[in-house]
Formats: structure tokens, C-alpha cells, sequence
């Protein structure tokens, strides 16, 4: 693993005359680019008939671009099968929840699911990696692009119905186990064979839970079985180089950590005003008022940082950023353009949290097709644009500062894709959602200046953290149970809740008992309601005083633990001691704040109040700042630092700031 | 009919094992459990493939639970076909509006048209009958579960189609007939055979109203044919023996009184919280302001009591409460935790209102499945929850009240399920509901803590009556115009509209004249304008005083019946003399309250003001308040008794008070 | 071209007994009515089976009318074909865009591509033109009815996508023009062969914005040929009669600017009160506050005037209204009762905007069908309804006013259908809609008094014009081009944007240059932002004074123009000197409203500021002044008049007057 921060570029050679290569490349090198992605989208210029290939292009543009020192990212073309597939594959097509076949004319438009199309898949990447796997310009793969963008995990199609039943049968064996394991009983929906399951659409009332959930187990599996396949291909052709895939982000229909397991290193797509609009306008809900137009050209400030924290560990440690947004997009409800200095802002924060590669999307702005109002580096009319003239000083500023990594981590926060789909398939109450929960958490750990580590729920070891936070972990299981149970031993602090443990595998409620798992089983969760987010309850601590406010979710909670907050009905909202705390609400931002200021206390982890879209992250050559917001923040009057290094102590709104002192008493 | 109150218990032996039972059994006798109902979704276990009978299980069930002296109401599964039965019938599935066929695996996945599977229903129906219908311990029968629950009254199948047209061919006899009685001439839409009629689905515009109308009759015939062949059935090889279906709340997509007429006992599942978040999700219009959320943990005082009115009159008087909300829910958008107390409030509530048998659904909560969220008597680890308790003391307090029923009403509200259909089909403004309208003139006169009869659009004697209101029937029959007539010639008084009577049965406009059926003759409705809730007019009396709003629906009168009550524009709103009054606009609850106001002094009504979430019934042991509200209410102090039972006076949230003295004078 | 204005009305008499007719003629004629329009869905009674006709009563009911000297307007029946068929031709029925297939039961159930029913439907028009049409009572043919309404221009049948295909090929030539045109390598989306072309719908993301545009353009072209081949037909046989299609207001998914070449006059329905309550739902962007509570009984002051002025456009200058709105009509989201007078104002409206005969729809109210609840002259008893005495009167005045025609305009305002099908295509913030950006500017001009003429992007002769005003023209073709660049050459006065010519024809941006073309040749737009239309920037002028507020689209502009207005990031939002005028965001009324000042001050327009819902019309016989408010206006006080004949000088709500003197200083 390089210490060394890198710059990348998208290029499509395909997308422009040959005569423009030879300088494109000559200026990518002059602006400091190490890699370039190719060949992405590239399959009906490779193979434009069933079987026929045209190799001088893609020969050429690789040279043209290894002739200056370039090092190429090759990608499965996979994302974007040719219209004539589809005639050969009829059915390779997915089928959207009304039954619907999609059909071709953008991307993303086959079922992972269907054999044929997995031989293809299979066929094209052995091809490639064939032809140019040992070139010495090629430093690593793609594999495919963005899975489950565009919502294109789960297909209706017989190709799915057919894999989830025999994925069915391998579970369970016997149909009665499978009867049994999702009580199906219930209404009267016990099966006498696999062959008789449907996938969970279209049902008269929503269908039994664990079934959606299976489905969606099932479907997370095709997508890490489908880069599987690509990856031992590539692993075997084309040794010595990187596989890397290019997540996208709020995704959460496919577990990128079994994905990322396959891969060297985990990328992603990294487009913050995007996101902001997508978002915003999904469900704000736990997002802090204002934010939606206050960082409307900036992006939500804890977006990005989740996202990094979540998919370096998703490559346990490894991350690039193999997209970067430059300027407005083109398929967000709004897009905004970016305030001049966040595509800097936004390359020095992923390097913060630890990528290696920061790569920008695209070189040069297509004046055709889907994206044409996508911004790149330079404009349709080969102009630089903003975003140039910012990667131009990142990439001087990378020379200066040298290679470093980010620091260990005091609080880790547990996610679990599972988990998502879980609360998804039974919401309770229509305003809960599991990632905004999660998010929600991060934010109030990121406002008091503390770096986090985002860790899986079958993690291992968690005796490098101060506390480790369990927000919602629908099933606990018995290793991390006994995990968490013995790090309490050890004097580790642990935060909970709330739904912490409430199902087993198969989502089901233990009949036995309704006590959580070790080292929560003091408490008991009788009852839980739901309401809508407008209805909040104030939550006071045992002074009476007001900490903030719950809703959405309030579990009804015995436990011999002592209360530390309650709720106007005294009911127990934050309750604790020692080393294990539980949550039993939604906490607005005030009572989340409220709540990490007493585990803060237990686990002796200092913390500063950081100002609005003041953020930081510490790293082994000191401590980056950034300015997401569109105030002026001075680090000295803050208490923040004596001296900064690149946009110094007076940080402007996009302001990127490095404080070498005070690190260690931070 | 049995003048004692019972309590009852929806039980689901299949769901826990054997070895429970005889504990269960002996809790819910403990408990003073009269009634259990059993068997309503086992059809898998009962015949678990096709012509394959298990019934060791049933027997011994049914044996535990008469050992211990309960009394059974077993179940028609019908609800819940096996998954076998699908590839028996695979066009047994409903298809929805878009054409798309319903898949296994949920429930109610049924097309009542189709003859196969009724040829089951009755097979089912016969044989469960055979084996249990003379079992001493057997009480009644439920038919099927909840008809219409999940919008499962019209199918767009194929056997819906012929069924359609068969039964147009039995209506009108000739296509001509048809063809006249809607005004196909109107858009060239003239048929030349009933092969020809479609259903009224997918086309460009909206369909022909009479087209859609018909479509309605016809499936809602479809639910009271498929009720009859099970009834029919029990009748003859369960004699003796009741026979109940269990209405659902918030469906008015079937006309429950034609079904009531084939039952020995009308009965219906009670879930206030569950109705309360969806019906405010749906549409709050004409409910008072601040209801959502301070009714949120109570349900809407006035959304029960008019339901068990309704379908009291669906039962000609005898009702059951089958299934009552005993803790949250999982099925509502929000599934708020009751206000302790509440369980026990609706219980007395129903009673009071006429319910012979209160029943709570379920006895346990279930750990698996669609409603493992769905709170029971008992908790999922067996332990008691909250409403065991308040249940136990609704047991102790009915022994110790003894018998008693309801009082004469003296106001009937006329209640149709056809105006309801007529005025969705053809809103006119997207605002307006029937079922808000009724349900508006319901809480009007609760409020003023009279008691209600719902009657029939066909009900005869009016006598008992001392007035009558009649709002939004949108075809005043024949019959009824006479009714009415001859009523307010002895002396009745009578209150109707808005947008009474402006249709004849085949959804046309009279062409001879605009003036309503007698009694209100005098009346004549030039035009209607619609508006969206939010413009409001004033309405004054004659003295210019303001008497609250008028929005959403206006008709433009020519009368020479004296105005009351008139907006800004000097359009009359309330108008009336001597017996007969109307009102041409949606009226706010403010406007309703004083044209009630005007018309109880005509009709000589008594009434109170009572304060906010209070309400009261008359019965034959006194009068019974229940405070809906979150404040404590002092009935004293309120001037509405001197002394009181149960909670006495001082009557806190949730409380339940009798009051034996004042009966008369109120 | 007569002057002479004519009232004309709509008459249905296959809906009423023979014996009325008489009467109904003799009626029509006493209020002054010309024209009556026949047979417009008449086709199930003129063909009730294949080939059998029934022509006694259409014959007896045109006798019936002409004999008193009313002259008839025939329809070809075609927007209602009857059920049979679609039994000869099944697949004549449109697929909507989730591929179901529409059924029969409404109307406009046909696929403009479908070859079978274009066979039918110039059978018909050839039965019906050869047995009247050389009628004398004849005076002119309309086509169809209302095409495009219910969104039936698009259809995703078998018969579009074979018809697209071949359109493409004649387009295109070669698959690889059109690869190359669409950018199809983009997503490796390229095409071997025109079959492999689908169309652009169910696609996994948005499919490519020329493949729609192209499907939009294809689907418009189909209703042009639709309708030519009626005119054909009807030219050849029943020749010296005008040929007339009656539009949709609110209607943008064809070119009516082609199908109006073909006709003789153009016209349309006149709905304002549905189309208010229609399009205020829809997004009520653009519109100033209040508009939608203040004219709900009025609509929309200057809806009527930009259809009016847009058909007239269609038209070549001779316009009809043949549906004029009578009273409440059925199928708005709400409907109400037109204030009393609008029916004569939308008439004079109509008449000062240049329409040569107004046609009220209906004569009598229908009882039955989809359209029961729409008001006509008559009630459905046969009684005068408000609008009859209301027609009476503009009757009285026509007659004592004699003819006129409207002055010229001043301003001509560009309106472009393809460019709402581009900006529909690619929204780029959702909250864009070039037709209410178009509808904006001609708000502001008529608030200043000023007569606007709606232009053609194809238009030769600038030179009447003072100001010629061009927005959102996505592709700015050499003609308009060189043609505005020798008009401003001449004097004249341009003013241009938002998103001007800013792509090629085929969707494409120039990769060439950013610049627009001349004459805006100064202008670059680099970048363009979007937001929601709630996050407003203040936009000042050069002395820091605010002159309104900029939303929902930003472009980022480099101009060696002066700038004139900026917002308060200093970016350039209205900029201009002499004869060039660009506006580069779009303006709230406010802004637009100093915009259009500064800009007649350079064209040396003379303007008044209207108070609220006053608008007028200069004509050969003075101005017109209409009042729209529910305000009384003074036109003395407001110094617009020293005597106005009509209402006079002292103008009602709904009032209209004639401005004999000072036409000529205004």
C-alpha cells in the first residue's frame, strides 16, 4: 500500500477524434495525473458484432497514453452489454416489481441472475485480460461499473425466480425448514415444494418479511457472485495488477462488504452535490435543519467522510476515489454548480480518510447522449474549466506535502447492509430508515472533531477503539454478542440502540425472552411505537433538563441499567453505566449531541464543538480542515490550532487547512 | 338476543406448540373469556394438499379449549387458499387495475368471481361443517375474514369480465336497455352485444360513471354471492349455531348490508389506532384540527362509535366487536403505543354502543410472520402485556354490571354504500368524500352527546326518530321520498344534503326537472361549483353573524324555503322551516355544530356541549362517558352529573365512567 | 376574412328526441347564433355496425337547422371510434408508457401510427364529405377533436415502433448517421440496424435525450399526417368550405404550428376555469402569488390571451374559439361556478384578440355520461342557463359594434414546440417548463398593456416588430439566426434567454464553441446551475437597487455585453446595450417585470403598469379593457380613459369596455 496520493482521470478515447489523444495525454501529464480509466463503456466499439472484434483503437489509445507515462485502469465493459446481446439474450433483460421487462437504450439493463449473460460476462473479461492483462502500462481492473446503481440489484425475471429458489433449497434443505424459518403458518402460506415459491412482488398485502429479506440476500449474492467470476479471470490472466470496483454511492442494496472482500482495493464515485439533491429530497429525516439549502453547492459535509469510512472498510484499508464530481452534473432533481474550491476540498478530504487515488470524472465534458450536461475538467470545447484549475493545485499541493495515511480511530460505528434491508422490508413506522440512523450517529461523532472507523458487524477486534457504537443491528449475533461482550470486560465503552437485537436470522422474535443479547441482556424491550417525525417528545436528563428531542421510534424499555434521560412520559430514552449505554429512540441531532457528551465522559475520548461545516480528520502528517460551509471559520479563534499550512488559519467557505501542531493533544 | 356482555379471544393454536394449549386454555377461562375464535387462516394445516385432511390437531385443540368450558366460533379459511390451490386454479388470482395478476403470499388473494374457487369456498365451507358443525361446543361461525380488506372487493380477471356481463345481460335484458340507461350515445361508446363491454379499466379519459357504477353493484354483489354459498351451507350442517363475518373498518368498497342480511350477527374488527394513522394519512378532511396528533395514542372518539353504529344496523341490531386493537400494530403507517386505559375504554365503548361480545386479537403476539410486530394479550415470551390487564378488568367490572343495552336514539342517519361508490366515481372536486361527509354529521352530533342510529336509505319506520338527516345520497329513491314525506307529515323533523337526491339510479340527471324528490320539492339546484378545501367561505345567519365555513362543495339553490344561514356571495347555505331543512355545502365542523344547533331546537333534541375527545352513550343501566382526550374532565363540574361509577367524576385520559342518575333529563 | 364576429355553438342532437330539435333551431337562431357544430362524436349512430349506416336522423337534423338559416359546421367522428372496431382491428388501441394496452370505454382510443385505423378514418371522412359536402348549409368541415388531449399523441404500440424505425431510416439514411447524431458509443449504445431501435421507454436510467426528442418528433409528425389526410379528402370533396381543427389549450406534445398549415382556420376550446384549476396543480411556477385563490373563478388573466395569440399563430392569422366554456365543467381537479359576466368577457376576450366567431359549448347540459356535471346554454331541464343570457348579450353587442380586427402588435414573442419537448426531455433541474418560462414573458408584457404577437421560430418579417423577444430556444437555427441578426442590423430590439440556442438540432452541444450564435455571438455560457424554485437569489442593478429575484435555472455567462442586472454573486443576470438584450436566469414576475422596463425603454415601447387581472386589446375600433379581478377598476382614475362605451368607464369584476379615443396615444 503507496502512501503517496495520486490523481486519476475517466477518459473515453472512443468518445473523440484520434487526433486529440496525443495532446489529451500529454496534458493529463503535465497536470499530474498518475492513472486513467478506459475503456469503461466501451463493448460495442470492442466487439460492434457478435464475435468481431476491433483491437486498433483501444491498441492505439493505450499507447498513446502509456507513451507519456501514464498507468491505465482497464474496465470490464460489463455495466453496458451491446443492443445486439439482447437478440441473442432475449431475456437477459431484467423485469422491474410490476412485471415489466426494461428495455435497452441506457445502461445497467441486464439480471444478474441470467446464466447466459454471466458467460458473457465471463467471455468478454477473459478476452480482455487476455489482450492486454500483461501490458506494462495496465496497473489494474474495473470490474463492471457502479453494481446496483439505478436500482438494478433485485430482477423479477424468471432467471431470478428460478436462482432464488434453488438458493432456497441450498439454505434450507427442506421446504418444511424453509416453512418453519419464516413462519409460514401464519396465513396459511406453507409450501409443499421449492418449486412453489414466488419472488416476494406483486402479493395482495405485503408478503412475509423473511421472504423479502431472503430475496434480498439472494440478489446481494448474484452481484458477489457475478464479480467473482470477473475477478478470478482477471486474478489468473492478469497477475500483479489491482482489481478494483467503483461503488456508488447511497446504495445499500447489495452487501459491498462481501464484494470488497473479492477486490485489492474498494473504490467509489464520489459525487457530493448529487447526493445532497438526492437525498434531500428522498427523506431528510435526521439531517439538521437548513442543510438542504445551506450546502446546496457544497454538498451534505458528512456525506463523503461516511462514504470513504464505509467503503475503506468495505477494502479493509484500501480505497481510492475512482470518480470525483467537477462541476454541475446532470442527474440529480437540481444541480447546483459547485462552490469555487470544492472539487479541491472534496480531493483533500478523501485523502484524508485514506484514499490513495483520487480520480476525476471525466477529462473532457460530452456534448452528446445522457450526460451531456455533466461537467468535466475541461469543457466540450476543450477549454479548462474550474474544476481543471483545482486539480492542477491538489496536484502540487500532493508534491509538497508527501505521502501520509490517516490515524487510528477512537469510536467505531458498526454497519450492516443486512441490517438496511431488514428495516426496509418492516419499517414499523413509515419515517424510520436504517442508513439515515446510521449517518446520523457519524454526523454527531464528526461535529465533535473525531475521526471514526466504520467496522462490519462479524469485525474481529475491537480492542483499538475507545467505544464502539451498535445503532440498530436488527439480529445480534452470537459472535459479536460475545465479542462485544468481552471487549465491555476489557473496559471498552459500547453504545446501543435502539432496535439493537430484536430478531434472529431469520427474522423472527425469540419466544423465550425478550432481553437482548449479552452485554445488554438488562434490558428488555416490551413494546414499540412509532409516529410520524413531526411528533417529538423533549427528553430531559434527571435534572430536568432538556437534552433534546426523540421520535419516530420509542421502544418501551425495563431495565435495571439507570435512566439518564427520559422522555415527558418518563419513559427511559438513554440509560447506562460504566461501559454499556443504550439508545432507545430516534434522537434529533440535539439529543444524539446530548447523548455522545456523556459517553464521551465514560469512554474518555476528548471532543471540540467544531463550528457549522468545520470538519476534520487527523492523519500521520497532522490534522486536515475543511470549510464546508460559506462562513469563514479562524482556526486560532476557535482554539483550534496556532498555525495551519495550505489555506491557513483564516479558512474561507471551501478552505482546506493542515495544522501540523496540536495533534497529539486533539 | 342475549343482553350480558361477553368477552372473546382470537386464538391460533397452530402457531405454538401443542404442549401450550391446555395452559392457554386455562389463562383465557381465568380471564373470564367467553368466546374463542379458532381456525381462520389454517387451511394449510387442516388440508395441507390437496383432498389431504389433517384434523388430529383441530380436534384436540378444539377439546382443550371446550374442556376448560369455552365456547367456539370456527373459522371458513377462506381468506388464506393454500399454495396448492394456485396451480389448481391459476386464473384464481385477482388481477389488479393495471392488469397485473396478484401472486401467493399474503392473503385475501382471491377474484370473488371466480367459479372455481368458489366451487372450493363451498367445499371447504361443507366439509369443515360436516366434522364440527354439531360439536356442543361450537357457538357460531365466521365466514371468510375481513371481505374487502387490502382493496379485494373488483378484480379485473378475466372471470370478473364474464361475470360482468352475465349479470349486465340479468340487469337490462337488452344492450339497448344498456346503452340508454348509461348514455353511450355520448361519446360514440354504444355497444352492440354485452360481449362487447369491457371492464371499466385502462382507457384514455375517465369511463362512463354508469359504466363505472355497475362495475361496483356487480362486485359487490360478487362478495354477498360468495358470503351466501358459505352460509347457506352452515345453515343447513351447523344449525343453531350463529353465523358472523367480521367486517373490516375504513372499507366501503361492499355494500356490508346485504351481507349483514345473510348473518345472524354483524360483527367487526376494531383497531382505532391502526384506522386513525391511516384515515389522517389518507385524507383529515372534515376533522377538527389538532385530531392527528392528539388523538394519536387514542384513536378518533368519533371514528369507533360510528362504525359499530354502522354495522350495528348491518346486524339488524346485533353486533360483536370481533377483533379489538389490544396494543400497537404493525399495518398502520404509524403504530403509535395506546394510552394505557384505552384498551379498556373501547371495550366499554362497544358495549355501551350495543356489542353483545367484546373479542381481542390475539391472544399472544406471534414472533414470526407478516404481524410479529402485532402486539396480543400476551407477549411473544408469554408474559402478560398491557391490555391482559386491562382486559381482566373489563372482565370483573362486566360481572359486575350486569346486562344492559342501548338506548333509543333520537336522530337516524341515513347511510349508503352506493352513494358513496356514485360520488367517488364522479368526484366533481378531488376533495370530496361521502364517508368524510357522514362521518362529519356523526361527530357533529356526538358531540353534542346524542346518541345516533345509522339506518338504511331502505329503513321503513322512521317513527322513533325525532329527526332524520340524509346528506350527499346521491339517488332519493321512490320509496324513501315517500318515507320521509309522510314522516315530516307526522311531525319528523328532516335534514338533508348536500347534493341530495340530484341523480336517478342509473347515474343520470333528471331531464324533466332539476328540483329534488318531496319533501324537498321546494328545492331546486341550478349548478354546483367545487373547490379545494382550503377556500373557505364565511357563513353568517341573517343577523350577519358568523356561524363557521362552507368550502369544498357548493350548490347554487333556487328555493322558496326561508334562508338561514348565508356566505359572503349571499348564496344560501342552510335553509329550512318548520320540519325540513337543508344545506347545500360542505359545512366545517364549526358550521355544522350550529346548523345542528337550529335543527335540534325544531326537532326539540336536548343536547350538551361536551368538552373536547369526551363522548357518552345512553343504555339501559345509565349513561356511559369515555374521555378519548389527554386532559382529566370533571363530569360535576361539567353539569353532567352529580355522581358517577367505574372512575367516578373526576374522569382521567382513558377513564370510563357510568353515570345511573340523569338519565332522563339528558 | 370576415370581420364580422359570429357566435357559434356546439349541438349534439342525437343526444335529444327528434322532437326538440325544432325548437333548439329556432332558439339557437333567436340568440343570434351562425354557426352550429354537428356530429362530433357521432359515429356509433351514423355507422352503428360495419358498414351500415343510418343517415335519416343526421339528415333531418341538419334540415332542421339550416331551415331557420343556421349554417353547419361537420366533424369527421374520429376521436370516437365505435366498439366494433376495435374488434376489426385490435391493435388499433395505443400501449401507454408502461406498455398496457388502452381499452374502448372513453375516447381519443386510437394509435395515430396504426395503418388500419388511418384506412377508417379517411373511409369516413370520404362517406361523410361525399354525402354533404356540397351541402349549402355547409360552411365548413372540423377535423377530429382536441388531438393530444388525454395525452394521446405518444403511443407504445407495435404500430410506433415499426413506424419510428422507418421514420428514422428515411431520416437518417444509415444506422451509423444515426449512431453518430444520437452519440450513441456513449453507452455503448450503437445500433446495427434500424430494427434494433425500440422505443425510449422502461429503460434501467433515462434513455438517450435525442432518441426521445426523435420519438417526440415522430409521434408529432403522425397527428400532421393524421390530419392531412382528412384535409385531403375533404378539399377535394367538399370544396369552398373551410377546414378547421379545433385545438387544446394546455397542450404541447405536437406542432400545432403544422397541422395549422393544413387547415383553413385555426381554433380551440376554451376552457379558462379548467385549465386554471389543471395547470395551478400541476406546478404553479411562474405564477405570482395568489393567482390561484384570487381567479379561481375567473381563471388565469392571461391564459386565454397567450392560447389566442398562440393559434392565431397556427392559424396564419385567422383564429375560431369553437368551445367556449359555459359554466362549471367536470374534469378539472376542482370545478367551479364562473363568476357572473366571465362567459361574455372570455367571449369579448376572445373576439379583441382576433377570433372571428366564438362557439360556446354546449346547448343544453347532458344528463348522462362522463360529462353530465358540464354546463351549457340550457340546463338539463331545458331552462336558459346564466350563460344564455350571458351569449344574448354579446349577441345585443356584436351587432351594435359592427366588425374589427386587432391592431398590431408591438412585441412578437418566439414560441417553439420543439424546444418544450428538448427542455421536457432534459429538465436539468425538475423545476423547469419552457412553457411556463414562454407564458412568463407574456405575462409581464400584457401586464404593461402591451398587444404581444406569438411568432414562429420559422417567421421571415421581423420589421412590424419593435421587440422581439426569444426564450429558451434550445437550438437556434441559421435562419432565425441570420434573420434577428439583420433585423437588429435594422433598429430592431432583441432580447433573448434563458438557455438560448445553447444546443444543435440533433441534441447535441457544439463542441466547436460555446458561444451562441449571432446575434449573441458576445455571449459564452460556461456552466449552467439549477435549483428548487424555493431558493431564490435577489437580483440588483449596477446602483445595487433590487429588481427582483432570480430561481430554479443560473447559467454562468462570460459577455463583453455591458452588465445591467446582477445577483449577489456578482454573476451576470441581465446584460445588453443598444439593440442586444440577454437575460441568463429565470426571472420571478418582479424581475421580469424591470427586465421588460429596461428593454422598452431601447425599443421605445410605450407601456402602462395594469393594476391586477385588468388586460387589454387594441383593435380597429379602440381597446378593449377586460377585468379579471374581483376588484371594480376606474379606468378614469388610472388615467387609461376619458369614456369607455360597454361598461364604461367604472369597470366591474367580469366587466368589459370599449376605448373609442386615445388608441392612438397609447
Amino acid at each position: 500500500m503507496s502512501e503517496k496520493k495520486h490523481l486519476g482521470i475517466c477518459y473515453y478515447p472512443e468518445h473523440w477524434p484520434q487526433e486529440m489523444w496525443a495532446q489529451d495525454a500529454k496534458e493529463m501529464a503535465e497536470l499530474g495525473i498518475t492513472y486513467v480509466r478506459i475503456a469503461e463503456f466501451a463493448w460495442s466499439r470492442i466487439e460492434p458484432e457478435p464475435g468481431s472484434f476491433k483491437w486498433e483503437w483501444l491498441d492505439k489509445a493505450i499507447e498513446t497514453l502509456a507513451s507519456v507515462g501514464l498507468r491505465l485502469i482497464l474496465c470490464t465493459p460489463t455495466a453496458t452489454p451491446p443492443r445486439w446481446m439482447v437478440d441473442k439474450h432475449p431475456d437477459m433483460l431484467a423485469l422491474d416489481e410490476n412485471g415489466n421487462q426494461r428495455k435497452f437504450g441506457s445502461r445497467r439493463h441486464y439480471c444478474f441472475s441470467h446464466e447466459g449473460y454471466r458467460w458473457e460476462s465471463r467471455r468478454i473479461t477473459e478476452i480482455l485480460a487476455e489482450r492486454y492483462g500483461n501490458h506494462p502500462a495496465v496497473a489494474g481492473w474495473q470490474t463492471d461499473n457502479e453494481y446496483g446503481c439505478h436500482d438494478t440489484v433485485r430482477s423479477w425475471s424468471q432467471s431470478a425466480h428460478k436462482g432464488f429458489q434453488l438458493w432456497l433449497a441450498q439454505k434450507y434443505g427442506t421446504i418444511n425448514a424453509l416453512n418453519e424459518a419464516w413462519g409460514n403458518v401464519f396465513w396459511s402460506m406453507e409450501y409443499n415444494s421449492f418449486e412453489q415459491v414466488d419472488l416476494p412482488y406483486l402479493t395482495v398485502t405485503e408478503s412475509n418479511p423473511s421472504h423479502r429479506l431472503d430475496f434480498k440476500r439472494y440478489s446481494s449474492d448474484q452481484v458477489a457472485e457475478f464479480n467473482s467470476e470477473q475477478v478470478d479471470i482477471l486474478r489468473k490472466l492478469s497477475p500483479g495488477r489491482s482489481i478494483i470496483h467503483n461503488f456508488m454511492g447511497n446504495t445499500f442494496s447489495f452487501d459491498h462488504y462481501k464484494v470488497g472482500d473479492q477486490l485489492d482495493i474498494s473504490s467509489w464515485d464520489c459525487y457530493p452535490l448529487g447526493f445532497h439533491s438526492q437525498y434531500q429530497m428522498e427523506n431528510p429525516l435526521g439531517t439538521p435543519e437548513g442543510y438542504w439549502e445551506d450546502y446546496f453547492q457544497q454538498g451534505d459535509p458528512d456525506y463523503q467522510g461516511f462514504h470513504h469510512d464505509l467503503y475503506r472498510q468495505a477494502g479493509h484499508g484500501r480505497l481510492w476515489i475512482m470518480e470525483l464530481q467537477p462541476g454541475p452534473v446532470n442527474w440529480a432533481p437540481y444541480n447546483p454548480i459547485p462552490l469555487n474550491g470544492m472539487v479541491r476540498l472534496w480531493s483533500w478530504e478523501a485523502f484524508a480518510h485514506g484514499a490513495e487515488t483520487t480520480s476525476y470524472f471525466r477529462w473532457r465534458q460530452a456534448p452528446f447522449a445522457q450526460e451531456q450536461m455533466h461537467a468535466g475538467l475541461k469543457q466540450t470545447d476543450n477549454k479548462p474549466a474550474q474544476a481543471f484549475v483545482e486539480a492542477a493545485q491538489v496536484a502540487k499541493e500532493i508534491e509538497a506535502l508527501g505521502p501520509f495515511t490517516p490515524c487510528e480511530a477512537p469510536v467505531a460505528l458498526v454497519v450492516d447492509y443486512e441490517s438496511h434491508w431488514a428495516h426496509e422490508t418492516q419499517q414499523q413506522g413509515q419515517d424510520f430508515s436504517y442508513f439515515r440512523l446510521v449517518l446520523g450517529y457519524y454526523r454527531a461523532l464528526r461535529q465533535k472533531g473525531v475521526d471514526v472507523e466504520i467496522i462490519r458487524p462479524a469485525s474481529q477486534d475491537l480492542s483499538p477503539y475507545k467505544l464502539v457504537i451498535v445503532p440498530a443491528l436488527y439480529a445480534l449475533s452470537e459472535d459479536l454478542s460475545e465479542n462485544l461482550t468481552a471487549y465491555v470486560e476489557f473496559g471498552g465503552v459500547v453504545l446501543g440502540g435502539p432496535r439493537l437485537g430484536q430478531k434472529d436470522k431469520n427474522y423472527q422474535i425469540s419466544q423465550k425472552t425478550l432481553r437482548l443479547p449479552s452485554p445488554f441482556e438488562t434490558l428488555e424491550v416490551l413494546r414499540v411505537g412509532t409516529g410520524p417525525k413531526e411528533f417529538v417528545t423533549v427528553v430531559c436528563d434527571m435534572a430536568d433538563q432538556e437534552r433534546g428531542k426523540a421520535h419516530v421510534w420509542q421502544e418501551e424499555i425495563i431495565t435495571s441499567l439507570p435512566v439518564l434521560f427520559e422522555d415527558t412520559n418518563k419513559q427511559p430514552v438513554f440509560m447506562g453505566e460504566n461501559n454499556i449505554y443504550y439508545v432507545s429512540a430516534w434522537a434529533d441531532p440535539a439529543l444524539m449531541n446530548s447523548i455522545l457528551d456523556e459517553v464521551f465522559k465514560a469512554a474518555k475520548i476528548e471532543k471540540v464543538e467544531l463550528p457549522n461545516g468545520l470538519r476534520r480528520s487527523k492523519t500521520s502528517i497532522g490534522t486536515f480542515y475543511y470549510n464546508y460551509s460559506k462562513n469563514k471559520w479562524n482556526l486560532k479563534a476557535l482554539r483550534l490550532a496556532e498555525a495551519a499550512e495550505l489555506d491557513g488559519l483564516e479558512l474561507p467557505p471551501a478552505g482546506v487547512a493542515l495544522v501540523r501542531e496540536g495533534i497529539d493533544e486533539l
